[in-house]
């Protein structure tokens, strides 16, 4: 999987590196995220509890890893930014215009396209959670679901 | 990659299931994270402000990536717990006897197995940042680095 850096639809500044020849780890797409959004110019810039009602469905086989996640009002979610490149070390986000290191943002944009949110979780039916505090795409693959540290059963 | 369920070493009340035939994506380690913990029951629960500073030193490759991260007080670092079984839907914890589902708690032992833990930054030195907080298994593998959204600059 040896990519060459694609230069085009860089903005002035950023910069494209070679992505290593192989990948170290799989993930498993544990289920998938439905929102209201379908293109990244649609989404929230960032998620908010006042925000619409999302649907997290979570695959069958694990099932039974939700037992007991009803009794929290605030889970993680992690999430895999699918669309978004893996090549960029300098960022230049259109919102300021300012070049920055990619590990300085919380840009889509990385080596590891891995997206955390904390949302407010409202009801949980068989393997679907409703919830409340996400910004990502319609469709968006699933890789984890925690207990928010901050919150109490 | 199919893993046939491996039941040895399960507590009571702990359940296995067969993972995926294959992963979905892949990721890259990024660098590799230093601690002064060697064994799972070394490490602290939970990283501490006032836990001892370890290293996180990122590869050559993504040294531009950097730039500009030490203006930030606060960063969220996203790691692999390389050590942790990925395949037990209910665990009971050896510290609560109480059997629960895998997505209802924070232990290492889940389908992907991504930490994320919210470290306070000092020094940043080439590609060696010092940090405070942390509580994985020293030889960890780096995933990713932002800032923390309650961070200023």
């Amino acid at each position: 999987m040896n990519s060459e850096p694609n230069n085009s639809d860089l903005r002035p500044g950023e910069v494209a590196v070679e992505l290593p020849a192989a990948t170290d780890a799989g993930v498993y797409f544990i289920g998938t995220i439905h929102t209201p959004w379908h293109t990244r110019s649609e989404c929230p810039k960032r998620g908010s509890p006042d925000g619409p009602i999302c649907s997290i469905v979570v695959n069958a086989g694990w099932r039974e890893a939700l037992t007991d996640i009803a009794q929290y009002r605030h889970i993680q979610v992690l999430y895999w930014m699918h669309r978004a490149r893996r090549d960029l070390v300098l960022q230049t986000p259109f919102s300021s215009g300012l070049t920055t290191g990619s590990f300085a943002l919380r840009s889509p944009v990385r080596p590891n396209p891995i997206a955390s949110s904390i949302v407010e979780l409202g009801a949980v039916e068989d393997t679907t959670l409703r919830v409340r505090g996400l910004d990502c795409l319609d469709g968006t693959p699933l890789l984890d679901l925690k207990p928010e540290r901050t919150s109490h059963q």
